[in-house]
């Protein structure tokens, strides 16, 4: 078990009174919310090195608005703590980030938090309608269920290697520093959909995904890796990068038919594990904790 | 101008579609909603020096409860999300913590986010039901309103003193690590006062609130020191000691008269600035970014 795993069923142990912790939002059927926070450190997640202060509000609240629209909802508020050594230069180029993004996606900011500290930590929490949508769980998963994606694979990886090698690729450094994101077609999926289905972003990468759909759902899943959408030749982040933000869900057949722009990679089916051309994984957790 | 104000005016400047940012809650209208957002970060609101990770995670959890109180909403729900090098003995103490408190106040965690990181930095967002009351901002006070608190002032830093002095002193040491907050009296004046009024904790001290409170809401605030509740004879801890979570409230004359356990201090008059006993206060703003 990888010790994101444990330090979730600790977790899960440990409350009394908490709902189901596993999925990247929370859903509150009585109001109607779907509700996620995501938290962003200095040289985990990002590097003032490669990237501005606005590119790190930017970057801070998109990666938020991807978790909810992964989960079917539509994004509305935000809150966005942040500390560090902070500068007013730092403060304003910021939130002009911020404002970008909250701008393009309809985002109101209300509220938030400005903290010292040594390394800057930010964390945002963003409040979606559900709109009376069908929300995805990393549950729902079944057994004949479509795997399909949309975006790219491996291509953040690939950016941020140029970054560090100091490798000019405007096309992939772009790419990982400020992720795409497909709101109409996974307000389609929330729309159109009959039965339950799973979603993710691929945050944490595309393996990584699949282990936790099929972890969570108790299903089998088997994808193709030539039907994978990537454009690095790097095998290693086309299944296991982080940061692309491409949507990765388990369909039901008709309901995935009703859908453009997403591409069938695999299936699922009764066991267990992930399997890339009929190979098992075997996958030990992203980076964070190992 | 101290930093935080001139930090929250570029903020508010720079964001095209905010809601007011300034009061510790927000609060929406249409959702019934009153939400906020606090960080703790390592060395900055905790040391793990004076603090075991179970003191920790009822802390992150009850200083938010304290500004959902201080707001006269009734919380309901929590994100956490934890950075730092944590280890399962720490998370699942941490979290001990988060569930004694969440517990004792009927809050359920609904989600979170974990990472890694150098120090650890804690970022808890509180979701409460306004319940339809009124709810408390910083820009209510006016002229003739009185200004009332309830809690002692000052041992919260009284007791860090000790801890730092390796003075053994429970009392104070305890009211450091616990702070004590005040549900029934802020719940009655959010049911029970017809008049709109403001309302905080003391959490960056008494001063900042009376500060805050007179600045946002255009008014002159004066009190008489020997009516202050303390149990400390450092006047500094008094006045500007932060981490005590009191309640400071403006309040209209008969609706004061209606609430039990609240202490008169002083009053609001036409004006502007603090004032004790009659001598004007030069205040800089609390030791965050300064």
């Amino acid at each position: 078990m990888n010790k994101e795993f444990k330090f979730l069923k600790i977790i899960n142990n440990t409350l009394s009174h908490s709902e189901y912790i596993g999925d990247d939002c929370a859903y509150l059927k009585k109001e109607n919310l779907t509700i996620t926070a995501d938290a962003l450190i200095e040289d985990v997640h990002f590097s003032k090195k490669y990237m501005t202060a606005k590119e790190i509000g930017k970057k801070a609240l998109i990666v938020n608005i991807s978790d909810i629209l992964a989960s079917g909802a539509k994004p509305k508020y935000a809150l966005v703590t942040i500390s560090g050594k902070l500068d007013e230069n730092f403060i304003t180029n910021f939130y002009e980030g911020i404002n970008e993004i909250a701008d393009k996606y309809k985002v109101k900011i209300i509220g938030g938090d400005l903290t010292s500290g040594e390394k800057i930590s930010i964390s945002v929490t963003l409040i979606a309608d559900s709109c009376g949508r069908r929300i995805s769980s990393r549950k729902n998963a079944k057994e004949k269920y479509i795997i399909a994606v949309c975006g790219e694979f491996g291509s953040s990886a690939e950016g941020l290697k140029c970054l560090k090698a100091n490798i000019r690729n405007n096309y992939f450094t772009e790419y990982h520093k400020m992720p795409k994101l497909y709101p109409k077609i996974s307000t389609n999926i929330a729309k159109k959909t009959l039965h339950p289905y799973a979603m993710m972003d691929s945050s944490d990468g595309l393996v990584d995904c699949l282990y936790q759909i099929s972890k969570q759902s108790k299903v089998k899943i088997n994808i193709e890796y030539d039907k994978i959408p990537k454009k690095t030749k790097n095998k290693d982040f086309v299944l296991y990068g982080g940061e692309d933000y491409c949507l990765v869900a388990a369909l039901n057949e008709n309901d995935f038919k009703k859908i453009k722009g997403l591409k069938k990679i695999g299936t699922c089916s009764f066991g267990e594990g992930v399997f890339i051309d009929n190979q098992k994984i075997e996958y030990k957790g992203f980076k964070h904790f190992e």
